[in-house]
C-alpha cells in the first residue's frame, strides 16, 4: 500500500537521530536553556541573515500560533487570516480558546492581497462604531498556503507595506517553509522572509524533524516573558534538547534546504505524471502537495492500492485529494505510484 | 435638532419609573432573588406559554449573548451565526472572549436559512478531519435581525427542525423583541417563539426600560448553576430589582406589547414618508429600523437638522443611515422629520 | 421583620430617582458619552483633585474588579490581594475567569501589609525558577476591606511605596468607600485615596445608587481602548446615562458623602447597644459592618425578628453575623432593634 | 563538575532511541492514533489492571495537568491541591489561563489529609453565599509530591472516598510515578493508583523518555471529544508515533519500572551518604528527590564541584538544595559526589 496522504508520516532526518543519540548522556540543562538550542539558534539567526533575531523553540504549528499570536495581540485585538488559513479552518478554535477572534478575508489562491487587507483595515477604521468591533491587530499568513501556493517578493512587499502602515504586525506560518523556499516558482530567500515580516515559524515536524518549530522575532520583539507566556499555556518542554538538537542538525551544513528539495523535485515527477495521465488539477500548486480533483468513483478504485489526503467535496461526484511528497519520498515510490495511476 | 440615532437613547417608561419610586424604599433580598424579579418571572412566563420555563435577568445585550452562549456551549463547540449577526461582527469579540469561536455562514436579508445551517453541517461531518475543527454546538439568529428583518413561522419552524436534528440548541437574541412581535409582517407570537428555540431573551434596554434583558430558557434546560457562571462572569448586579421591577411591570397588562406597537407605528408613518418623497430603501426592513441609501451630498445636508445612525458606506459616494423609532418616539417627532425631508 | 442584612436592599436615593425621572425623555448620546456621564466625571475629578484622572463607569463592584484587573495586568501576570480579599473569596473565579491569578496573601485585620507585600515579591525574584511561576503584577485591597476595617494614611503610604518600588500598579476596590472616608477613625480624604493608588473604584451600588461604580484611573493610565476591552466583556450598557445621571447626583453638593455619614452614626449607634448589652465583637470595625459572634441559639432567637448576614461559623456552637446599616438606615430601626436585643 | 539539578538533564534510555531508529521510515497514521500509540495504549491498560480505561499521550507535565483538568471541570469549579501542589505554584497559572481556579489547602509533608478536604467542603457548602464562591470540584495531588513524598494506601483511600462523596473527581500527577511505585516505602502498585482515582498520569519526561505523558482515564470517562479539546489547546502532535513508540518501549518487559528502581536505589545510597556525613534533611522524602538544607557558606563550597537544584530559603543563611538521582545515574557519580561531600 503506497501512502502519500501527507509530509509528517515518517520519523526524522537520520541524521537528526544520530545526534540525539551521540549527545543523549550528555547532562544538559532543561527548559531549552541548553547548548544544543542555544547552538541552533545562532544557527538559524545567521540563516536569517539577521543576528539580531530572537529564536524560540515550540513543539508543534498549532501550538506555535497559538502562543506567537496569543502573546503579540492585545486584549481589544483580532488577527486577520485568509478564510482557507489553518488558524481560522483547522485549529479547533486554538485562537479563540485564547480569547482572540480570527478575522477571515476572501483568500486568492490561498494568499491574502495587500489590496484586502488595506481594504478591511480602511472599512474597519470608517465604521463610527469601530471600538465595539474587534481591532485588526496582527495579519496572519502561511508560506507557503494550505493550497501550496507562494507569494512573490512583490506580493509580500506590498503585503508588509499595508502592514507596517497600520501598524499590525505580519506573522508568517512557515509549517512547511523549506518546501516553499527551494521550489522553483519561489523568488524568495530565508532572508527576505525575515526581513518582510515581524515574526514568523521555521516547520520541522513536516520537513525532516520528530517534532519542532522555530519560532523567529526578527525585529527585536519578542513578547516580554515570552518563555513565562509559553509555560502558562503549558508549552514548554522540560528537555529543550529534544527540539535544540534537531534544530541544530537541520542548520548544519544546509540539510534543512537540502532535504527540502527531495520533496519538491519529488513533487515535480509526480505532477508530470499527473499531467501526461490527464489527471485535473484542483489549484495550480509549485509545491510539495498536489490537489487533484477525482470523480469519486476513480477515488475508490484508487485507494485499493494507495493512500491520500481528503481535501474537500466540491460537489456530490467529486472529491479532492491530496498527495503530499515528503523529504523522504522516494523515486521508487513515485514510480509505483506511476504504475497506479 | 432631531434625533433618530437609535432606540435606546431616551429613559425608560414613565410606569418604571413609577414604580421604582414606589418600590424604592422595600428591603428586599438581593442577587435577583426579590419578589419584583420572582413576579416579573412568573408574568414572563405566562406570556411565554411555559410555566416550565426558567427566567435569568441579565443587564444588557452583549452579556446575555456572552453568559448564555458560553454557558451552553461544551469547550470544543462554536456557535453558528449569520455574517451580518450581532455576535460576531459588533460585540468586540465577547464570544471568542469565552473561547469560542463564531462560525459565520452567509446571511440572507439578514437571516439564516435552514438549508445553510444543515449544509454547512453536514459538509462538516463529511469531513475526515472534522475532529480538528470547531464543532458546530449552537445556532444564534436575531428576532428581529440586525436589518430589522423578520423569519417567518414557516422559516423558524425549519430552521428549529435543523438545529434538532444536529442536536444544536437554538438561540433567539430578542433585543428588539417586541418590535418584532407586534410588526404587521410577523406570524408570531411570543408563544411561538417561546416554543421554536431552546433559548431565547427578551430585551428591555431598547424597548422601554433603563436596562435588562430577559433570558427565558424554554426546554427545562437553564445550565447547572447558571447563577454562578454569570457571577464568574462579572454579570450579576447586587440589586436584582433594578431589573425586577422592570420586567415587572413591562408585563403588566401587556405593557411591552403597546409600547412596541407605537415603534412600528412610528416607523410606517416614516417609511410612507420615505417613500413618497423618493428615498431609496437600502433593505425591505418592516421593523422599527429603517435604512435609506443616502448620497454622501444629501447625508451632509441632513445631518444640520438631523441624527440619525452611519451603518455602512456601500462605495464611495453613498452611506447607508438608519433611522430608528422607539417606545417613545411621538408624531410631532415624525412631523418635524418630514418637513425636512 | 427588621433587616439589618447588607447596605444594598433599598433601591436608591430619592434625589437619583428624581433627576432619573426628570431627565427621562431627553435624547442623549448612548454608551456613556452622554452629557450626564461627562459631567459626573467632571465632578469626580475634582472631587479626587486630580484634574488628569480618566473616569469610567461600569455596573457593579465584580465586574468592576474584573475589568479593571484583566485591563491592567500583562498575561504573565497575577494579582496580590489578602486571602479575605474579595476577588479571592466572593466573585466565584471573576479574575481566573480572565486568565488570571489571585495570589493570597495572609491578612491582617483584612488588610495587606507593605512587609508582607514586599517578602512576597523579594522571595519570587530570589527563586532561580521565577520564570515558572506567576509574576507579581498588581496589587489589590479595598477601602473599607471585607471586615470593615481601614488603612491608615501611614499604612497606605508605605502599601504604595512598596508597589512603586516593584512597579505594580495599586488598586483599591472602594465598593464601599463612602463609608471608609467618612467614618471618624479614618484619617484620609477622597484626595488621599487618589494619590495613593493608581487606580480605585467608588461605589455606587452600596452607597445610595441602584446600581454603577466610578473607576477612577489617577495616573493618567487608562488601558489602551478601556471602553472596547469592556465591551468585549460584555460589561457595557447601551444607555450609559442611567450611571451617569446617578453619579452626577452623588456628586452634586457633597451627596455621596453626607448619605454616607448616616450609614456611621447609624453604626456608631448599633455598636453602643450592642456594647452595653454585652455582646461580643468578632472583629474591630469601625465602619458600617459590625460582625457580632453569637451563640447558635441565640442566633436562633433573633432570627425570629430581624435579618442578618450569615459571615462564618469559627466553631460548631457560634456563628459570625453581620449587621449592615446603610444611607437609608433610620433611627427608629435602631431603636427597634435595640428593643429586640 | 556533577549534576544533581533534576531528573530530566538526560536523554531517554537507549532501547527508546533504538525503537524510534528502527520504526522511523515506516509511514504510520498521525495525531496518536499510528500503531505504535495504540499498542501502547494497550500495554498500559493491562499494566494497570483496567481493560476500560482509555490512554491519552500528551508531551508533558504542566500541558497534562492543564488539558486534564480544564477537560473534567466545569464552567463553575475549580480544583483543590495543597498549596505546594505543581499546578498551583509551578506551572506559570496554566490552570488559571483555562478559567479556573486552583483552590490551595495546607499540605502535610506535601499532601492533602482526607479531612482537609472533608472540611474545606463541608464549610464551603454551609455558607450561604457558596453560589457567589468556585465550586470545588476536582482535587488535585502528585504521587510522589513535590517533595518527593507518598501516600499510603490507606491515605489514598480515604481521600477517594471524600472526593467521591462530594462527586470529585480525583486526579494524580504522577510526573514520577515510577519512582514513587518502586520505592521501598510504597505499598501502592500501578493497579491501587489506577483504582484509587478517576484519572492519574504515567510520567515519561521523567523517568527515561524524550518527551511525553501518558493519562489514563480509570472509569469510562475521558472527556467527550477530548482530542478536540487538546487540539484546541495546541497540545496535539503531529507526529503521535513520537510519544507511542516511547511508551510502547517504556511499558514493555516491565521497562519503566526496571529504570525507575535504578533512581531509587542511587538515591538510597546518597540518603546514606548525606546521614553518614552528618547532612541535615529537610524533609523526610522517600523517592528520588533528597532535600538538603545546607548553610549557605557550605552551599557555595559544593557549588564548585557539583550542580544541584535550589529549592527554596528558609531562612537568610541557609538554602534547601535538592538533589535528584533518575533512571540514568550512575554508581560512579554517587562515588564522586561521596568524595565532595
Amino acid at each position: 500500500m503506497l501512502d502519500f496522504t501527507s509530509d509528517y508520516n515518517q520519523g526524522a532526518h537520520p541524521k537528526i537521530l544520530e545526534r540525539l543519540v551521540e549527545t543523549n548522556f550528555e547532562k544538559v540543562t532543561s527548559y531549552g536553556l541548553d547548548k544544543y538550542s542555544l547552538s541552533a539558534k545562532d544557527k538559524i539567526k545567521k540563516a536569517c541573515g539577521c543576528e539580531n533575531a530572537e529564536v524560540y523553540f515550540l513543539t508543534g504549528g498549532t501550538q506555535t500560533n497559538q502562543n506567537v499570536i496569543s502573546a503579540m495581540l492585545k486584549g481589544f485585538e483580532g488577527v486577520i487570516a485568509a478564510d482557507t488559513g489553518h488558524i481560522g479552518s483547522h485549529e479547533a478554535g486554538a485562537i479563540e480558546f485564547t480569547g482572540h477572534k480570527v478575522l477571515p478575508l476572501p483568500h486568492e489562491n490561498g494568499k491574502l492581497t495587500a489590496k484586502a487587507v488595506k481594504d478591511y483595515v480602511l472599512n474597519y477604521y470608517a465604521d463610527e462604531n469601530y471600538e465595539h468591533m474587534v481591532f485588526p491587530g496582527m495579519v496572519y499568513i502561511s508560506y507557503p498556503t494550505e493550497y501550496g501556493t507562494l507569494y512573490s517578493k512583490k506580493e509580500l512587499t506590498e503585503l508588509y507595506a499595508v502592514c507596517k502602515e497600520y501598524k499590525m504586525p505580519l506573522y508568517i506560518d512557515g509549517a512547511r517553509l523549506g518546501y516553499g523556499l527551494v521550489c522553483g516558482e519561489s523568488d524568495m530567500s530565508l532572508e527576505d522572509i525575515a526581513r518582510l515580516c515581524d515574526v514568523f515559524y521555521i516547520g520541522g515536524t513536516k520537513v525532516g524533524a520528530l517534532c519542532g518549530e522555530a519560532v523567529v522575532f526578527t525585529k527585536n520583539n519578542m513578547p516580554e516573558h515570552f518563555m513565562t507566556l509559553v509555560k502558562r499555556n503549558g508549552a514548554m518542554i522540560a528537555k529543550g534538547r529534544l527540539i535544540g538538537v534537531q534544530f541544530d542538525t537541520l542548520f548544519t551544513d544546509g540539510l534543512y534546504f537540502e532535504i527540502s528539495r527531495n520533496a519538491i523535485e519529488k513533487a515535480d515527477r509526480l505532477k508530470n505524471i499527473f499531467r501526461k495521465k490527464g489527471y485535473r488539477f484542483y489549484i495550480d500548486s509549485p509545491t510539495n502537495q498536489i490537489f487533484i480533483l477525482l470523480e469519486d468513483s476513480k477515488l475508490e478504485q484508487l485507494q485499493q492500492d494507495v493512500k491520500a489526503g481528503f481535501w474537500e467535496k466540491p460537489d456530490a461526484e467529486h472529491t479532492v485529494v491530496r498527495f503530499a511528497t515528503s523529504w523522504a519520498t522516494t523515486d521508487s515510490e513515485i514510480d509505483a505510484l506511476e504504475k497506479i495511476l
